[in-house]
Formats: C-alpha cells, structure tokens, sequence
C-alpha cells in the first residue's frame, strides 16, 4: 500500500501556526501545529486518547495541544501530561509524535520508524529560496490516486493538448505540419530517475510567450527529476535569439487515501522580477487556474473511469519512457521494503 | 444482469453534434459524437487506450475523435490512427466501436455482438414522425433500477392517485361513489406484450380536461405495448358526445447502473396543432414536471424503500396482470440468453 | 444490534398530525400520523405491502391511510383494507404495525414483540408538565452512533471545555488556578443508573451566570439518571448566596442506523418564568445553538475518527465512573436478551 519509511510533504510552511489543522496521510489523520512558547513544528495522531476526539479540534496552550471535548492536554511527545480534576494520568494515555521539518516552504511528516527518520533525506529545492529568483507555492487537493496524478507531470507532452489554450502548443498534433523536432531521454540514478526533452521550432502558445516576449518559435527545453515517493523537480528552459528564460515547477504528491491525494506545488521564474508582468500574483493565478481547471479534473476522471473499466492495462507510447522508468523504480522500491 | 444483445436507447438525437457526450449504459462509459466531416454517427468506450482518460474531454476533429490529454487520436472504428511524434502506433491501442444509429429522435447503441445488431430491429414510433400530430422528446435520469421506472408505466393505474392533481381522476379511490367501470385485458406476441384498458364515465383532473375541451366524463382507453428490454408505447383515447383527442406517450428505459436509468420519453398528440392551448411547449412544460416531480420522486423513493427493506415480495393487485406478463416474458428473455 | 423489546423515543409528540411523516428507527423506515377520523396515534411500517412505496407519501384519510402512488388503503392495524377496482383484498397484503404512545411531549413506539409493550414503561419525566416550571423540547439528527450521541451526557466534564464559551467554566484546566472542588459518585438500581457529582466555588460561564444573576462562584451539582436504551435526565442545581436556579435537561438518544440517530432533547427551568431573560425562546436557541454547533459537530467528528483509527481502545478518566457504569449496564442487558 503505502510507503511507511520515507518523507511525506503534509502542509504548506505557511499553513502551519498555533492553530492546530487536520489532515489525512497515508489514511492516517495526523494534527499539526507550532506550538506557541517554543515555536516548535509537532506532528501528532490527530485523536485524544481518552475519546478519540480530533486534537484538531482542540487548542495549543504553550508547547502542548488541549483536547476541546474534555480539555485533556497532550505535550508534543504525544504523552497525555493532564487530565483535569485528576492527579495522575495514565501511562496508556499516550498517542503517535510523529518526526516533522520544515525545508524552503514544505512541511515534511515521517510516518515509519522514527529511528530512521533523518531530516537530511528531504528533498531540497534550493531554486526555492535562491536569491535571483521568484517562487510562488501552491497547496491542491485532487479525488485521485497519488501515483496518477504523479503521472500527469511524468509524461508532460500532456502540455500541448491539455494546456494548449494557455501555454501549451499543439507539437505533434495529427493533421498539423509538424516542423517540431523532440529528442527525449532518459537515465536512473540511485535515488532518483531523469529525463530530458528537447523541443525545437515550438510555437509557445499566449501564455508562454507573453512571459518570455517571444514572438518566435523557441527550443524548449524540460529536465526532469523525480525523488521517491513523488517529488517532480522540472526545469524548463526556453530560449531563441529574442531572449532565454528559466522556470523551476515542483510538483510534490502525497497519497491522502487511495483514491484522493495532497498535490503541493511551487513555481519559481528568473525573469520579470522588477513588478512588470508576470508578477507572482500572475504566476499563482495563471498556475492555479490551470491546475485547478485543467490538469485535476482531467486526472480525477481518469481515476473514475479506471474505476469503472476495472483498470484496463495502458498502451504506453514513446512520450512515456520516463513515465515507466519510474513506475520501475517504484515497484523496485515495494520489493526493497 | 443487463441484456447484452440489444439495442438501448443512450440519448435524444438533438443531444449528438460534434461536441463528443459521455454517458453510462449498463455500467459502461461511452462516448457519443457525430463526426465532422461526413457527419456520421459514432459510439465508442469513452476511454482512451493510452491512459484511460475520457474521451468526452476530447475533442473531434474531421472523421476522429483527440483524447484532450495526450492528443491520441481514434477513428470511428475505436482504432488509435495517430500518437504525437511517433511513427507507428501500436496495434494493442484499439478501444470498442458500437454499432449506433438514429430513428424517429432517438439514438441507439448495441453493445452485444456487434454481428447480430440489425437497426431494423430497433422500435419504430412512426406516429413520432406522423405528418397531422405533434411531439415533444425529453431525457431524464433516475437514480432507479430501469424496470422499477419501467414499472411505472406498466401499471396505469399510478395516473389516478400520483398525478390525481394533474391528469388523473381518482377513480376507484376508496369510499368515492365509484361509477368508474374498468375493462383490462392483456395478451402476448412474440416481441411484445400488450394491455388494453378501459375506464367509462371518467371524471378528468382539469389539465385533462382542458387539452380537449371536455365538460363531462369520458371514456377513456389506454392501450399498451411494451417491447424488450424497456420500451412502452402508450396510446391514450378520450372521448365522450363532445370531442375524441387521441395521445401517444412512449417511455424507454435504459439501465445507467444497476439502481439508476436513463428514461426517454416522447409525447405526440393529435389536437390543438394550430397554435391555441396545448401547444408543444404547453406539453413539455406540463409533462417534464409532472415526471420530474411526481413519477421520479415517487420510484426513487420506492427504490430506496426497497433496498431498506430487503426487498420485500409485492403483493400484486389485478391492475397488475401487464407488470406481470412483461416481468415473466423478461425471465423467459433471460432463460434464453 | 439494536435492542428490540424497549420503546425508543421516535418523535416529538408536536411532529405528529394528519400528515403522515417517515422516520428511520434502527435501520427500520416507519411511518407516523394521527388518524383524521378518531385522532389516533398510528405507527406502521414505511411501505405498501403492493409495490413497496413509501406510505409516508401517501394520505391519511378518515382513520387510513391511502398510498400516494396506486391507491390502496391501509388500516391502523397494518391491514390493507381497499384496493382500487378490486372486490376483495389479498390477506397477504399486510404490513407491521408498532405499539406507540405519547407522553409528556414525547412519541415512543415499541419494534421487538407487541405482547410485551406496556406504555407504563415508557421514561416518565414529570418535571416537563409541573405548573411551576417551563420546557422547551427539541430534536436533533446526528451522524453518529446513538451510544457515542449519549456518552457525550454521560460525562458532563465536558461541559467546562466544549462549552467554555457558553455556561461552562473550564474548571480543572491545566495551569490554570484550580480553586474547584469535584466531588462524584455513582451507583446502580435495578433499572437505572445514577451519578452525582457536585463542584464547589465553580465561575460561571457568561450564560449561565446571567440565567441567575450571578456573580460569585457557585456550587454546582449534577444528578444524572440513565435509563435504557437511552435516556438520560440530569438535574442541575446551581447556587451560592446570591440566587439558587433548577435546571432539567433531558436528553433521549434513538438509533436511525448504527452510524447515525436521533436527539430528543428537554430543557426545563424553574427561574424567570414570567417574561424576562431567559424566556422558552431563548432558551430555545441557547441551547439548540450549542447543541447544533458544540455537541453535535465533536461527537460526529468523533465517530469519523473511531472509523479512520479503527475504533482504538479509549483510556478513560475518573470522570467516566458514570459512562462505565452505563456501558457495563447495556452489556448486561444484551447478555440477558
């Protein structure tokens, strides 16, 4: 099912403060708060031990969460430390802690053995924090797999008919004169798989030509890196003799339950960065929109359908050589466990 | 379960252009378009071979159909014809092409063995396309076993207390003087079964009484014929000293899932087709709210009522005896199979 | 499952007219009315014996009640009686028919065997019809297990934390200066179970505080009688030098299905009862805004998560003698059953 030693993104840095919030991992509902004197990130079962209540639904009171059903305090440890109108508590009276960090904006959750749980191994995304560069982050919610919507990003020739009406561009379009050359490859490393596409000749639709002032075709350029369970690292360049410009898209999927999934999500650009456009409230609309009306609804009603066709095998094509490479690495990783 | 080698109703004919529709029949997704250059009929699986996304999310283009997520094109054959920037394509990338055609506003599919399909077996209405009447065609959806929404219509009698308000009579109500005299019979053919009925001295609800201008009570005859898998033809004759009006209302239930169903209905009638009260938008207002609020509510309900009670065994009354000679010619269908 | 040979609360006795209404009770769709003729109370089963539609959308004519969808006609003993166009009526055509009673506001009705049903046994609560006091009664839908509704009351500590806002007191919160004495204790009788628990020096919430014109701390006391399958009366008393206020509230929970119920709720008071604040109306909506929006909400949270966890061993607290003592209670009767 579910990968149990290894780093989940579960919230938005910015989502995160003394007010507690819920959120479902792994079919798990874990709470997680700053607590208020210290300021340290907790990650805990989101339940009291005394009635299962949500602690989500309780309030942080110095460095500990008190349940709003019975006022039951629990210290970030998850040991219950007070019970009121009692003297002693109860050594069964304890819940999950779970290992949390924050890194460059996403906050990670460890759900396996806490041992092997080292801050190191998360992803990093220094383009995230660089100097020279603006990035925006998102948080979605999609009714689909976690896996299929990883998918979405590992086969990104989806760009030129999903989003052709804003930065997509119709390459390789049945019908069109196809002057678009792709060269594509692919390669594993260790701990991660890459992969390479070089789109020459590509007229940008609006959107994307707009960022850039390109009146040309560009070469297009996508790098891809995937770190399991789902972090997509893309990098995209695009350039011809009018101007080069360089995107960072992150796309990072965590499974909530089977069929539903976290998508968090970063967009960093290096151009524009004086307030003309694209601002980074034109990014975070144009972006959101786009993932919100386009690539969700298109991945939730293939996971309906795979549903109701009872998962027919796909017929893969070229364009999915990275998408199988890691589909690979994935099922090596289940027989590793 | 569902009848394979049959044809089913899956849409009105106004519905299909080359905007593609999706739509759920017995369990499966299919996709409806007409194609844009020879402006042919096509239903296929509503479901790329690629990666299984919709192809009612596409879009058509000339004589195929392109998935809107990859840009996989199919033709009307279910065969995938083009995959962008490649050569070949696989010959495993092939989905289902139904046999689809179009009578009297109707469409049809066949999902059985497409050499058995014959169009000339679909039912005909001629009196749909009849030069001195006037139709109207609508499309419900009921969340409703289809022969429970087909029942309905198999016992008539529902008219005089569910649309008492409407066209119904109330005759037969319990302590009503009782002057109503009915006459049933019912009687099988090969491909069809069939009900008469005859009600004297009818007092009119006041939407029936209007429609021909009756002050007294009528004679009012139903006569009925029900065709596999749910197709019910209704002609309705009431009459009395001071005018004869003659209405045919046609119902067709075609199974969605095991408890919901996709219901087409047409009403003709031979009066008023001058312009005055009733005219067609008369009739489709007062027909589609009677349906939607009086016959859908009502087997809904009784669908849910059946399934909390473990569907319990009816106690069927005489105004039955059609129910049942159409159920056991069902059982006699499946037996064949 | 359920208990069978128990009345169970089904309705407010202000619900109940010439209208028939459906209510679910233990998973069974029952349906209610006032006969129009004689103004007996009537409790069936939810369907006609014929097709299985919903009485509860049909007619109460004279002391009967005739389905909405063809007509038949069912007396208060569950027979059916008419049948349209028909001279005789099959015997099978029959459906249960359930003891059921008024009483002091309240509608009960009795599922297991009818021979055993003696309204005498019905909770009596005398304090809702007392000269010197006034009610206001209520009802509630929770999705939540009927016990899990009734735990909610069988541990009033939670009181002081859910409704801190309101007339709790957060007495025994952590930190804070805990000049509250609790004293409790718990005992059975053959049919019921009892608890007291008194709190001394308690500073009232605003609400409550208001209700008696406090403003020093009071002594609290609680008397909570349970009853089976769910009835729970508490009696409060609040006093110190200044003013003494009685409160009952009661608070009957029904199974709907096992995962949801019905909340029959009291509020009964002996103070301002010629006008001021708080008249019936605002106590109605104090108290149907905390049960709506405090109560309600954590328990139904409360359920989900015993679902999510797979319903964890709960740790209890020295608050929970009484909760015990009514869990092992129910044990009992079950074994007995």
């Amino acid at each position: 099912m579910f990968f149990e030693n290894i780093w989940y993104c579960v919230a938005l840095a910015s989502e995160i403060s003394s007010r507690p919030i819920g959120r479902v991992v792994c079919n798990r509902p874990i709470v997680l708060f700053q607590t208020a004197k210290s300021g340290t990130l907790v990650a805990l079962e989101d339940r009291c031990p005394h009635r299962q209540a949500p602690l989500s639904m309780g309030t942080v009171i110095g460095d500990e969460i008190m349940c709003g059903y019975h006022g039951w305090v629990m210290a970030a440890d998850g040991r219950c430390v007070h019970v009121p109108h009692q003297e002693t508590v109860s050594r069964n009276a304890r819940i999950e802690s779970y290992p949390v960090a924050a890194r460059e904006g996403f906050v990670w959750t460890w759900l396996g053995d806490p041992s092997r749980a080292d801050p190191a191994e998360i992803p990093e995304m220094p383009w995230l924090v660089a100097d020279d560069r603006s990035s925006i982050l998102s948080r979605f919610h999609a009714r689909a797999n976690d896996q299929l919507m990883a998918d979405n990003l590992l086969d990104v020739s989806h760009a030129d008919f999903l989003h052709a009406g804003s930065f997509g561009s119709r390459a390789g379009q049945r019908g069109e004169t196809d002057t678009v050359r792709q060269e594509m490859e692919t390669w594993t490393k260790p701990g991660s798989v890459h992969s390479r596409r070089v789109l020459k000749n590509v007229a940008l639709g609006p959107m994307a030509a707009a960022w850039g002032g390109f009146t040309e075709p560009v070469t297009r350029t996508t790098s891809q890196n995937w770190r399991p369970t789902n972090t997509i690292n893309i990098e995209l360049a695009m350039e011809n003799r009018e101007n080069r410009i360089l995107i960072n898209h992150d796309h990072i999927m965590t499974p909530e339950t089977e069929t539903s999934s976290h998508y968090f999500f970063a967009f960093t650009r290096d151009f524009v960065l004086d307030g003309g456009y694209p601002n980074d409230e034109d990014m975070r609309r144009e972006q959101e929109t786009t993932i919100r009306t386009e690539d969700i609804p298109m991945v939730e009603a293939q996971q309906r359908n795979r549903i109701a066709f009872g998962d027919p095998l796909d017929v893969p094509g070229q364009a999915d050589k990275f998408l199988i490479a890691v589909h690979r690495r994935i099922a090596e990783m289940r027989g590793e466990r």
